[in-house]
């Protein structure tokens, strides 16, 4: 579901230059915003504290190079928005080869590769290429040309609320931080925006609301943390981070310190009979699970990720051979089983003592034949009944039973509606 | 002991065609009845209510074949009762071959096993063969032969309460709903038999109430349980089904879906040291545990069998090549050290602050001597004392030192006999 | 730290005659009261009852051995403390090799150890030598002679209470009853007083309070708890059994019954990252933690062991080519990261509301950088910040992060000056 969606949003965005702040930002905001008008933006103006932080200045960019003496450009922004590293200060002068090649990031296993690197919080200015073209730069002088700004302005982000029913409420959040780059992250904000087209079209009157925030990694969390812990805590019943979920590879949860909230055992149920699934313990933790879950904040914050180490890693090699539409719809339907099972409600109970009476329904083979015994879909059914003593929720029964959410939450709707489980 | 008993009264009882009701199941009981008098018969028409279920009618029989138009008889009831598909209507037609072949059960991977099959429910004909005599059937008309009944009449259970000091029951249940087999089920039955007789002869003055049920698997539980489920559930301190007692392969237990009842525990300690044990979870119940642990029934009631999958199961080929005095007299023994830890007393707690002074007792060696110092009793012993915290009972102790039940249990009487625990 | 103090010391005490009483014992105790003063001796009376037990009369010996007729000594006492039989009783007679034979006790399996026995509590008397020069014994008569004495006089332990500002107590425990052997027991011991004089030298103005006792085994202990079991009871944070801790082999933590307190975790997380590191259940215990845990008593005393179950203990074997220096010392170090962490606070918690902004303090890198990512002093700084939610102490972050508990403790020292933690 939404494979071709989420694909062509992620490659229409790709070549925007994001950063914490900035055009660049801003526009993936607003493209999100078109696709799902629920989205509201919020501004924070520069310099105000969040916490222990406080929101940096704006960062803008229109152009940069190292132009050698003989007129030959390198490492053009105009080429790769990864060339330049991310806040760097404006600058025009001219320097000497040695003293460039210190301001030039490259990575030496993996030559080929041009990285990713920042200086949010530290005026700095550099360059980033490839090893391999970076051995080749000709001796002699060259002019460093960025054509950048650092004013003062605003971190935005967008939040996007579908109420239900229920004031509880099921948080997705990921990022709009990063420049060219595909499953690091493209990937989670199209998933964000492929579930909330979801939730809207399937659930129009929904158990729970929903929420669902786009904003700058870490400073953006921290922010919106600042403003809305209070009503988070309050309301949050399970919260999931998406972070490159766009590839094809692993499947890997990272779990709450916690490790046994709703959606710990949400995930993890919805990963099981997977291939290459890792559940990771919270030292693992990467993305903005380290703000949610930080000690004093303490929300129910899983962290879902496909490859969570992949080779291509903040490098320009983080490309659509890396995310597919397979990929990302593969990353969909782990959340919409979760969202499905949560509609359908996942606090489960038996209505009739002793086992039902299930051929009475057609729910169950008439005749007892040994060779009939252990069909499977008729155990996942009577294990279900079993174990639905009130104490363990769908997500714990599905865990405990080790069996795909989607064949339980299957189960579980046919026993509802023959009023055997509530 | 009681293996010959045991071996005998299962011989005697193996000829009968029981079911979930009827003159088999009838007769069964009264056997029971007369080893042991305090047993009394509970009977429950036709047509009444027990939480999600119906009793049906009762259903006897008298002959059944199938007959070639040469007159040659073929799945005769009288040879094996297992031929007849349990609670088939009567029937007296001619039908031709083809028709009749989709009536008769029989086993492909197991060619010469005739398999047993019921149709409680959904009224229903049929013959059970093994595959080789299936495919010998000469051409040409058949005539079938049912002489069977299925009107109102009664559902029929024995319960045997001995009672203690202690309101507290210990409870045990089997089933005598099958016919001639010998495993599944007269192995419990006999078992359940043996156990009373040991009761009421070793412990005159009991601790605890004994409760021990003989009913029809399925509806029989669920009938007993929708009559006595308020006295059970404010009674029972722990209770055991017994099914498939009889063979000397593996022991089985399934937990209930707690794991940690007094149940549980009971029956893991005293199957320590045992070969092929397998202790399995919730999912993989069997029999009438299945009703006691239902999520709103909610009894504390571990199941115990010997083979659980064995391979001549629900055929003909469950006889007395596979159930033995042995291994009846080895199940007897699993049992008997559970109720002799009971009536000992499992709420074990020291007397003395600090390590006792066993050598004044002539408990310990007097010489501290170090290749003496592994001495493996005189180990129990004092790991006994060491964890008897008062938190942990006698089946957790043994459980932790991984110690068998019976060892433990002569440590502790001993113990209590010197004034160290109580 | 305090290596070479420690092997002066014990090599200074090897030669002693120790004993649950007597002068040896004695001599032990003033010799550890000079190097450090705060010791308070204890007495205990002959025939004082102490909770089962009774304090038994003093054994003293002047000297022990075997005479052939024609001369020739054997099992000399004062060649070898441990020639003689634990507190055998005087003799002086003729008896033949057949019966002599008898009252020896070698080792088979050792035949060159000299065994280490003892018999308390039973009247008796014997003599110890290698299977080896057992069987060279000449044909003939033999004069036994042992000079001892077994009379009522007392029991002595001491204690060292060193206060702090709390009323907690941090414990330690180690006994001074066994003759001329090394690691069991002067390791202990040695350890205790260079515990001892670190706390009074580095902890001038202590958090808590530090109970140091030196006492013989079981009977000491025992007598220590029957008049102090409530204080201790009530002021107990933590305690450690220390014995066997000079050799330079395993690491081995004995867990109280319990295995969660704070003494379980801090001990297991100071010996994160060493090699042979052994963690064994209750079951295992083998010193005076079978007091300090028995059921009624219940104090928080976990043991330390160096190699617990080692080729030369209790014999002769048991000498300075096991015990070393080094040995000793890293023993030492494993204590005093316990202290050190006691002393700057265990219970951790987070001043900031998510992560706190590191870089801004220098304690990050200012550069985002792939190739850095995952450096490991900063990974488990942002560790402990994660993991201190206020329920887990800084050594139960140790162990569930599998950092040894020094680098924690590192990193929490820099991270409360920083003012991230308290």
């Amino acid at each position: 579901m939404f494979e071709k969606e989420m694909i062509i949003w992620a490659k229409h965005l790709y070549p925007l230059c994001r950063s914490i702040t900035g055009k660049g930002t801003r526009k993936t905001l607003s493209f999100f915003e078109k696709i799902n008008p629920e989205f509201k933006r919020k501004k924070y103006r520069s310099g105000t504290k969040v916490f222990d932080w406080e929101i940096p200045n704006e960062w803008n960019i229109e152009d940069a190079y190292i132009q050698h003496s003989t007129g030959k450009k390198f490492a053009e922004f105009k080429k790769n928005n990864l060339h330049i590293v991310g806040y760097s200060e404006p600058i025009n002068k001219y320097i000497s080869k040695e003293k460039l090649l210190k301001k030039i990031y490259s990575l030496k296993n993996q030559p080929s590769f041009i990285p990713y690197v920042t200086s949010y919080y530290n005026k700095d200015w550099g360059f980033c290429m490839s090893e391999n073209d970076k051995k080749k730069l000709p001796r002699g002088k060259y002019k460093i040309v960025i054509k950048s700004s650092l004013k003062k302005g605003f971190l935005e982000l967008s939040d996007c609320i579908l109420k239900g029913k229920s004031k509880k409420e099921i948080f997705f959040s990921s990022y709009i931080c990063h420049p060219s780059m595909a499953n690091n992250e493209l990937s989670g904000p199209v998933l964000v925006n492929a579930l909330i087209k979801y939730v809207k079209k399937f659930y129009k009157k929904r158990r729970y609301t929903y929420r669902f925030v786009l904003l700058p990694e870490t400073i953006g969390s921290i922010t919106y943390l600042s403003r809305f812990h209070k009503v988070l805590k309050q309301n949050m019943l399970a919260g999931f981070n998406l972070s490159c979920v766009g590839d094809e590879k692993n499947y890997t949860q990272v779990f709450t310190p916690n490790e046994k909230t709703i959606a710990d055992s949400a995930l993890y149920s919805s990963l099981i009979g997977k291939k290459n699934v890792r559940n990771l313990s919270f030292k693992y933790r990467g993305s903005d699970e380290r703000q949610y879950c930080s000690p004093l904040i303490n929300l129910p914050v899983t962290a879902f990720y496909r490859s969570k180490y992949f080779n291509e890693y903040h490098t320009n090699k983080d490309d659509f051979k890396l995310v597919t539409a397979k990929g990302l719809g593969e990353s969909f339907e782990v959340i919409k089983n979760i969202i499905d099972t949560f509609e359908e409600g996942i606090f489960t109970k038996n209505i009739i003592k002793c086992e039902p009476f299930m051929s009475k329904r057609k729910l169950y083979r008439n005749l007892s034949k040994k060779d009939l015994y252990d069909e499977k879909s008729q155990n996942t059914r009577m294990n279900l009944i079993a174990f639905s003593d009130g104490k363990r929720n769908i997500f714990e029964i599905a865990k405990e039973l080790n069996v795909p959410l989607s064949k339980i939450l299957k189960e579980y709707k046919l026993l509802k509606k023959f009023k055997i489980l509530k």
